[in-house]
């Protein structure tokens, strides 16, 4: 590992390897993922000291310059980021310096420290990620929704407690699972706007002295408004991440109860769904197994998400002010990010290409399982409803079948099979859309 | 305990008592907090079923005046919620039905299932709760924005690492905290517009044969649209109460934090904080002991909405569909809320009451502590922050104590001591204030 | 609420009415499942007193006698723990002092604070539910054991993946389970054993000025050693209370599964086992239903643990030495092991009760279940399995039906359907029972 | 990716690149932590064919040897381990199969499946984990007893709720911290023997039509018995890992706990601890700041270990039998023993190279801390200790200092300051080390 930027040349030996190692840590790897929101941030605040007069107009321009070639070699792979670094963020001041030379490398980070430089980076990472999260939410919903439209008349078992209840539809299952998917999509937005401020020029915790222009800063990287106060820009770290995290866990939760229906469906007892071959795989021993190995990892996916909030929740019971612990709620906000929009993105997909099986379908709806639309009409007619249940349960055995798809069309009250009220959940799903 | 509803008479002998015990678990106890919630949406529910013609005015009237009745009874104590019933919901039935008659009370269950029933009780209960968390938040950072302006030029030493970093001031700890809290009564107010959707009309999962009036009920009980679709009115059983406990939790971590500092800065070695006699106790052996217990509490509270989301989290698992594990959701739920509430309540008057020590807090402002800001002062001058940052950091032993309260006005960065932006966050704060 | 014995008279108000709720919080309500061993750790510490000349013969007599009268008393229901208490702890030096005068009652507390009292009272409670624990998982295991020895010829198909895959037989299914409740028990009696540890007699965390018989009252409580170091008597606080949950969720996680098999058994489309009515519930609004909501509350049971533990976790983050936060650990360790082990109480009598239904877990075993047998038929004669893996797989809709119970008795790798080696759990049980 | 060795040649085009990529996860970057297990695994498993008959003794002896030779090219770099296979299981076939031709690579998995063969390699590195843990914990507990010997007279103040409560000692805290780490040390071990059973020979989950010689096996492998049943043997899956992250839990926690004590000792205001260089660093910003970031992220370790268990827990809610959720079960295994271990072995280090500041220690101690000793004095001449308790409690601001180490010899209960009881401490230690 090269030099430390805080390195003192009388401070003796410094950290030894394996410390050096600990406290690497996995940082500059995961900082991949943090750098191009790093060089932005570097970018505006660089842009704020030209508008304050701490650097002149050439001085600025050079600097935003060299940090666009970096961008340019980074993706290039003329640069590397790698274990040669403490992190991105000494990186950039680095190829800085060596670019543009100590004098112009050297004033970069004027008025701001790694302290708010890493909280932009992650603020920005953030609404980034939660944006592409609301994304997979409305294509996820989309595909629901037209489905619904499509098939949404098959009949199907409705199941309470896993026993059969009353007879539901495909549209009520997949219009249920999209009104999911639009809450979802809506906690997402309504979290990035929550987390919408910019900590950049809070420095350490305790801010400047200098009249930085951080409204102009905040504005320029697109930011709704400032973290006014610098303890709070460093206590904010952690906090930011877990409701962000919450967000995705919303989605990977009804991810998690969307593939427990497909593996519930997909047995051969229920064999209600078919899944095409690209969705499953075999196995080692058994040469008759065809897996839904893919449904049973997207419905774990959510573990990795709850994982990372006990982690996250588990460094943050300290006392206010910017203190190393606080560097440890990176990996998991990165790893939860990647893992649950990967497993998200697999979604429109799968549920554009699983077949259902009208056959077992209707198959599976019993004649008992009318009694509750019996008992109801009995009470449309005058009879307390509390009698017609149980008149109607003491002769369940009598209960006749009566024709699916008619009884499902009376089921009228808004939301329910007879009206799947699809036009009221297109236009919420429209309306997250635009945003 | 009372006969069930559903229990038919050819049934054999039912459950033993044991498990009955188990059944019933806490649900009536914790029911009490919930009852009234249930008592506006039944009379909600029977207007609706007025509206759409399934009962008439008269006795739609005497059901809601039935429902009054008792509300008024339970509030006199002529009615208990105890253990005799399996819950709030069949209570209520029962009781109308003693006091209108089987005819009429028999009817109040027409077109609903208790599951739309705990539903709908239980989004009422969530608003409320958030309603008033919102309302706690809105309090603490107000105490905090009035001793801001009050002591805000207090010197006090800053922190990163809990090592002494740069000179600080009551007034950033002050307004840091204040952020905190305006944060947090903004995240309970988008959380309880997220979740404020009616299910009810949505019966146990399915609809029912019955054009429900179900966006009047919703209006008449002040939500602000429906959860439209049946299976999703029980799928997201846990899931709002997951972001229900996220507000709370952001706002319980934060008082966590500031417990810390408070314990922190009462022990004798910092001693920048006097608790009044009110908030401490004794030892049971050391007689000399006063010890910041309730500090203490504060800061383990949290402990009970961490636990509680866990619980939560551990039962979602499931298919679509209500099953009784959902029922597990509830205790958690209102458990985490009440000991949450209770603590945060504490917190107005506690941060109106301690009292800084001012002389400790300029005694432990040393002089190199000031060496950052005369690093950026050399910078202003144009040297290249890097090479400053050196310099001073080659002769620390030189740096010299400055006039704190005059370094302090000189932090000129936008929240920063010397500008500490308090009208901007008590904007925001009324803002939310007046929602 | 009463005088507090550290309430010093010179010290102004005290804390007020709503502090003093908030820091009472439960712990005396919950203190009635502690009073019994802190009465008995009482009576230890009056002996050791005596032993070493602290107290003379008479006194010691006296209190312990007294100690026994308040614990009839307590019995009987002429003493109640209440809120007029700070703790159980406040409550017998006052009923002591109240019975036996303040010269002898006030020396109960000579060399010991309240915080090795609670410690020693939390872990013989932990011993003793630990022990709870083991032998109702003893009870557990037994039951499979004697359904598998009765019934384990029974076929039944075999999943992974939710995918039939093999023959299987009831013998298998009942027989892992058992294992799982023995390596339940074992771990439980572990978890006892290693924390089986005496704190009494460490005082406030700092030991006494005074020769404790520390050694001789640990045998007499029948603890197994000391906890040697003060500071590790309260450092130690939640760390044992973590493991012990720990050997509870595992119980409880094992329950879960195995009510989840009961749970999809029950279902229409499996059908493999049939409930007694005195485990199922029926329905507010659909006649028709009877669902095992007993089989979904044990699934749902591990919940408690497992936010148990979180809430535990979460207090834990802390220097040394006693803190008041770690009262916090009470509550969560004494509602997990209530509810755990009410939970884990009704499984030997469920699992003695539910009855297989043989036609339906014959007929789900299709022929192509067979192919693996058939496979390592093929290996045995010489062809290397993954060639006889490929050539069944590629002809797997001839693969023929066999007579299950004989392909089952074919199935004798120790531990499979034709040698489950019953004998060799039993003797792990027996040996598990003894201790 | 290389194909599978599931794959038939008529089932279409398989999964899509995406699906595989999400299958794959960090499955085999992973099992490079497991394959040197896997090896010698499969090596017992041959070797059990032989014993049984299914393999010749030529045919054994040419796959160990073949095993063998893949672990040296392994060791050398000539093969490598990467996302060209599925995972290091069906590596390990494709391997002996190109070395030894498919006639006898093809028998490696002659009555095992890949659901036992992960199973078993999880065990073994399990077990290995545990032992290393273990070792740490000794390690650790022998230096602080070693520093507890040489500097444990060193007078110290004692603290509870973080304020100054009596005089302690250096001996105390670190006989303290070496107490904790024992115990760490013993659960390791019971963890160890807890989980030490060989699940090799279930295959599936449901045994094989071979008469294996699984104990043969097990005993060749070190195991101290078998998991006997094949389903429990894919249920255990998660359970056992949930226990070893227990263990390392339970250490990394007392780490946490360590790390904080010195967190707070470094500050300038506690003093009472100085760090070497080696251990500390700078700021970006701040040239005179000089942190303990190490100690920071030793405290913050405990966060992975606690977020993987969540992890864990998250994907256990399942029926029966193996299903591929359990493979997310690896990740958080490995990844909470990777840091956690990393962590510790960070511990004996430091331990031995912190540096005590004895004057700040003795200035800390202030005359009331006296007073508890004052009063026990009281209690053993004869009054009543609540009466000493009071009295001395009454006139606080007359107790005087006395001399700090004379106090501290008098204060003789086991365990305490003048009876730390090393001996018997070193003595449980030397017992766990030579296991």
């Amino acid at each position: 590992m090269s030099d430390f930027i805080w390195k003192k040349s009388g401070q003796g030996d410094g950290p030894g390897e394996a410390v050096m190692q600990f406290l690497a840590g996995e940082d500059v790897v995961l900082d991949r993922q943090l750098i191009g929101f790093d060089i932005r941030a570097s970018q505006a605040h660089v842009n704020g000291l030209a508008q304050v007069g701490i650097l002149d107009e050439d001085e600025a321009r050079q600097l935003v310059d060299g940090l666009d070639g970096i961008a340019a070699a980074l993706q290039a792979g003329d640069l590397v980021l790698d274990e040669t670094f403490e992190d991105c963020h000494s990186a950039l001041e680095a190829w800085l310096t060596e670019r543009l030379g100590p004098l112009l490398g050297g004033k970069v980070h004027t008025g701001r420290s790694r302290n708010d430089q890493v909280a932009v980076a992650l603020r920005l990472y953030m609404k980034d990620r939660l944006d592409a999260l609301s994304a997979l939410c409305v294509d996820t919903a989309s595909v629901l929704l037209a489905r619904a439209r499509d098939e949404g008349h098959l009949p199907m078992p409705g199941y309470t407690h896993l026993q059969r209840a009353m007879p539901s539809s495909a549209g009520l299952w997949l219009a249920g699972h999209a009104e999911a998917f639009i809450d979802n999509a809506q906690l997402a937005a309504l979290t990035r706007d929550w987390l919408d401020a910019s900590p950049l020029g809070t420095a350490s915790g305790f801010g400047v002295n200098l009249p930085l222009a951080r409204d102009a800063v905040a504005e320029a990287l697109g930011f709704g408004r400032l973290v006014v106060n610098p303890q709070y820009a460093q206590n904010a770290r952690g906090k930011v991440e877990l409701q962000a995290l919450g967000a995705l866990g919303a989605a990977t939760a009804d991810l998690r109860r969307l593939a427990w229906d497909l593996s519930l469906f997909t047995t051969s007892e229920f064999d209600f769904v078919r899944l095409p071959d690209g969705w499953c795989t075999g196995s080692s021993i058994m040469p008759n197994k065809r897996n839904p190995d893919v449904v049973e990892l997207l419905r774990a996916a959510h573990g990795t998400v709850a994982g990372a909030r006990t982690e996250l929740e588990s460094v943050l019971g300290l006392p206010s002010g910017y203190q190393r612990d606080l560097q440890a709620t990176k990996p998991p906000l990165l790893r939860a990010f990647e893992a649950g929009l990967q497993a998200l993105a697999l979604l429109p997909e799968l549920l554009a290409a699983f077949e259902w099986n009208p056959d077992a379908m209707q198959a599976a709806i019993s004649p008992e399982m009318f009694a509750t639309d019996l008992s109801v009409d009995m009470a449309r007619e005058g009879m307390p409803f509390r009698d017609a249940y149980r008149e109607v349960g003491s002769r369940l055995g009598q209960v006749k079948a009566e024709d699916a798809v008619q009884s499902l069309e009376n089921r009228v009250s808004p939301g329910a099979c007879g009206a799947l009220e699809l036009d009221r959940l297109a236009a919420r799903l429209d309306h997250l859309a635009k945003k």
